[in-house]
């Protein structure tokens, strides 16, 4: 089958790939993939990973264990865990210390014409949600993890710090708590896009009032680390969304004297998101620049690194 | 009156500096004092104070506007708010954007004959605390609260890193809740210390098993800050104790993937660290290495920075 994978520094398409069977596991053929941030980290050398890239899809499971999952539409939790490590058991193999990760960690992804994962990972996508915007589930369920892990509330001064394809997720996520929510950047354009769904928005340029409650830091840069540690109050939350290739420096002795609590944030469950989803309450389709075949990934990522563009498509 | 100050860069012994008098505050003859790592950092350069240092301190109310106060044995909150600002009217000056600092931000210290603190900055010590336990209130305060940002539970394991001061007060604050802790060093004769007092200890030298539920770095150092990282589990909390001079490189990436909380944690109430050292549930004067008369600071500085000491106090 078709797959584009990154090999000894380089990505490179592939026709020539056996289909992945792992014992136990159901088998998707991809439908859609979105190119994510961290698989350009990964291109650029982040994670050590070497294999089929991705890891958002949406796809239908073309053969599995559990046999009334054969031809459903699905989407997947990411992370497979050993299953007997104290974490599997208590049902979170997301932080396993053993586990895969599609198309990151010792598990080839979802840029190719089939996936395999466990069935446990996979869940069906309700009719009312089309792909263009279940290929979102994974991102959406990132973003809705940070409202597991911070309670905000309405009465809360919340910045998101970034405009790229997570912080607009994240916004989203956010703005569905009623917080009292600034959405940060520096893309009119983008912010345009989050304006037009009610969210409050400023230019980094044109400087925003600091004293946040929470700043969620979903830059992934240096100086967005930075911006997040001036605009939280005394006793604030930073979580942090992005992963980061150069590692930036942080100002300890800040974080001890005002007591700020940084929180980091990754995977979450994608039920909420699916929720999300299906009720219509976050409009994602927007946020697509554009969809190319397989067979033009390389040229795709190249179209998802470059400036001005958010989520990027690949159709097997 | 005689003081020992940090001028220009330089630590110098004072005999000529005028009684402090504050407008509205109260004036407090210190009977006892005591060196933090602070007072060794800001003589390393460290927060650009410029003035009388000491923040550490039991002494005798000299005159107050509140005349009970006066010929009351206090020890004395070291943040002195606004008074006007929304964190003040809260209750929390700790946070006051426009705070002094008692011998660390504009606001001579403790390191003197006389020091001025606003009345409501001063708790009365109980009879039954001697001044070699009460001196320690405020660093004891400070390790109670991590008390009130960590929910600590008897069957949470915790690794305090740092066999230090702080580290010491630390341990033997977390110990009152029952927790499985582990006090982790490199110097025997300091972690022989804690060990007296029943806690476990465990020298980073001989390693120690990571997991940790929650780690208080108290070392101050980058390689600690690397140890945390190392001993905390996925989903743990790190709680950040110490101010560092050099900024340690953090490995954000791996706090975001493990979700890690970074907890930053300064100065607490003093109300508990009173009631601690009044059960005598902590017995802290063998953490005093020696003490000096103020005369003697500057030597009785080069003593606090050599290796293997503990507290060094100061008798004006």
């Amino acid at each position: 089958m078709k797959a584009l994978r990154f090999e000894k520094g380089e990505l490179r398409l592939a026709d020539d790939i056996d289909v992945p069977h792992r014992t136990g596991e159901a088998l998707v053929r991809v439908k859609l993939a979105g190119i994510c941030n961290t698989d350009l980290e990964i291109v650029r050398g982040y994670a050590g990973f070497c294999g089929t890239l991705g890891h958002e899809f949406v796809g239908i499971v073309h053969d599995s264990p559990d046999k009334s999952q054969i031809g459903v539409r699905v989407v997947g939790e990411i992370n497979a865990g050993c299953g007997i490590c104290s974490l599997c058991k208590s049902g979170d193999s997301r932080h396993c210390a053993r586990r895969t990760v599609l198309g990151i960690v010792n598990r080839d992804g979802a840029f190719a014409e089939y996936l395999s994962l466990p069935p446990g990972n996979l869940l069906e996508v309700p009719a009312e949600i089309p792909d263009l915007a279940a290929v979102f589930a994974e991102p959406l369920a990132a973003a809705c993890e940070i409202l597991e892990q911070a309670a905000i509330t309405p009465c809360q001064r919340v910045i998101v710090v970034g405009d790229g394809k997570l912080g607009q997720l994240i916004a989203r996520v956010l703005a569905t708590t009623g917080c009292r929510l600034t959405l940060l950047g520096k893309h009119p354009e983008k912010l345009q896009l989050a304006a037009m769904e009610g969210i409050e928005t400023a230019l980094v340029q044109s400087g925003v009032a600091g004293g946040a409650d929470i700043v969620v830091e979903a830059s992934g840069s240096p100086a967005g680390m930075k911006l997040a540690l001036d605009l939280v109050r005394p006793r604030g939350t930073i979580v942090l969304k992005s992963t980061f290739r150069e590692t930036p420096e942080i100002d300890i002795s800040r974080v001890v004297v005002n007591e700020i609590s940084l929180i980091g944030s990754r995977c979450g469950r994608f039920e909420k998101a699916l929720e999300l989803l299906s009720g219509g309450v976050v409009d994602l389709e927007v946020l697509v620049t554009q969809g190319f075949p397989l067979t033009m990934g390389i040229e795709a990522f190249r179209r998802a690194s470059s400036p001005g563009t958010l989520k990027v498509l690949l159709v097997p």
